[in-house]
């Protein structure tokens, strides 16, 4: 089976593309790379260009599987927005070649791959190239960002317990977290 | 000049088509609608529905403009991060068409259609029938809202003063507020 992962992101959209045997235990690495579009053109040229990066790379590879990360509200309101943005043209470009499309939080994706949903962007960079093998660690963070997720999505399914007993762990901190507030 | 205005949503997405004459003085209602999905179907089908339904009413009106309002955060995330989506949407489907496309934001809307940027709902219902000559408010209350952005569209490049007087305004509370705070 074969996953495309998107990192949405409206300057640099991250894609990283992972296959795996159906064991799932067993991942390889395919491709990796970022769709960019100029902060100079207008918003719509932006979205448009991603779009057609996002459809090229989904002709090429052909993936199984299309996995999105879920965004959230983050501090900077433009950022998200143009985020939201290019996840929906992720979402209806996967809908229109019909492909099955998934939404992953950043916590899945991160407890998927080092164990903990609170890992830093470094350890999930560290053990995304010690997972798939790579030499180096691909760049932009948002390439590496978008194989964790096509990783993640590959061993969510697999019976992985890893990242419900990450979940677990951070449902019990943002328990704690309130309870203190209290 | 005909504009096709966009309230992104979800689960209803409104759409408003004015005309005006050359003066932009006088508009003249065209059409009004709202493309619904089902809030049972997954999200990317819900997507592709409202994909749809913009080009079918884009083929079938060819507006010169297209007005989409600008999300902002709201307090409910999940509706926020739709709203985002469809307008990313409706954004890539203008560039592709290659219509024009702009976006306003909701207090300017309210001060072309009221001349207040805090008018409420009700208020801007109000002056879209009476400005279009309806017998009766348009329903649900998105199909008002696009027809507001549509007007909206035609009256801010009119040297109409009424936005710009509204919208300082409208920075004069604010920066009050701030002060207040303060």
């Amino acid at each position: 089976m074969r996953v495309l992962g998107v990192d949405p992101g409206l300057t640099r959209c991250g894609i990283g593309i992972v296959d795996a045997e159906n064991s799932k235990q067993k991942i390889n690495f395919v491709a990796v790379g970022v769709i960019k579009s100029s902060p100079e053109l207008p918003l719509e040229q932006r979205l448009l260009e991603i779009d057609r990066g996002l459809r090229h790379w989904i002709k090429e590879q052909k993936p199984d599987v299309i996995a999105v990360e879920r965004v959230f509200s983050q501090h900077n309101v433009r950022t998200v927005m143009g985020t939201a943005q290019v996840a929906g043209i992720a979402l209806v470009a996967a809908a229109q070649f019909g492909i099955k499309v998934v939404m992953h939080t950043p916590s899945e994706v991160k407890a998927a791959v080092t164990g903990s949903g609170r890992a830093d962007k470094k350890q999930v960079a560290t053990m995304v190239v010690k997972l798939l093998g790579l030499k180096e660690t691909p760049k932009p963070a948002d390439s590496t960002d978008a194989l964790a997720l096509a990783i993640c999505h590959h061993w969510r399914g697999a019976g992985n317990s890893r990242i419900e007993a990450a979940l677990l762990q951070e449902n019990a901190r943002i328990k704690r977290r309130s309870e203190k507030k209290k």
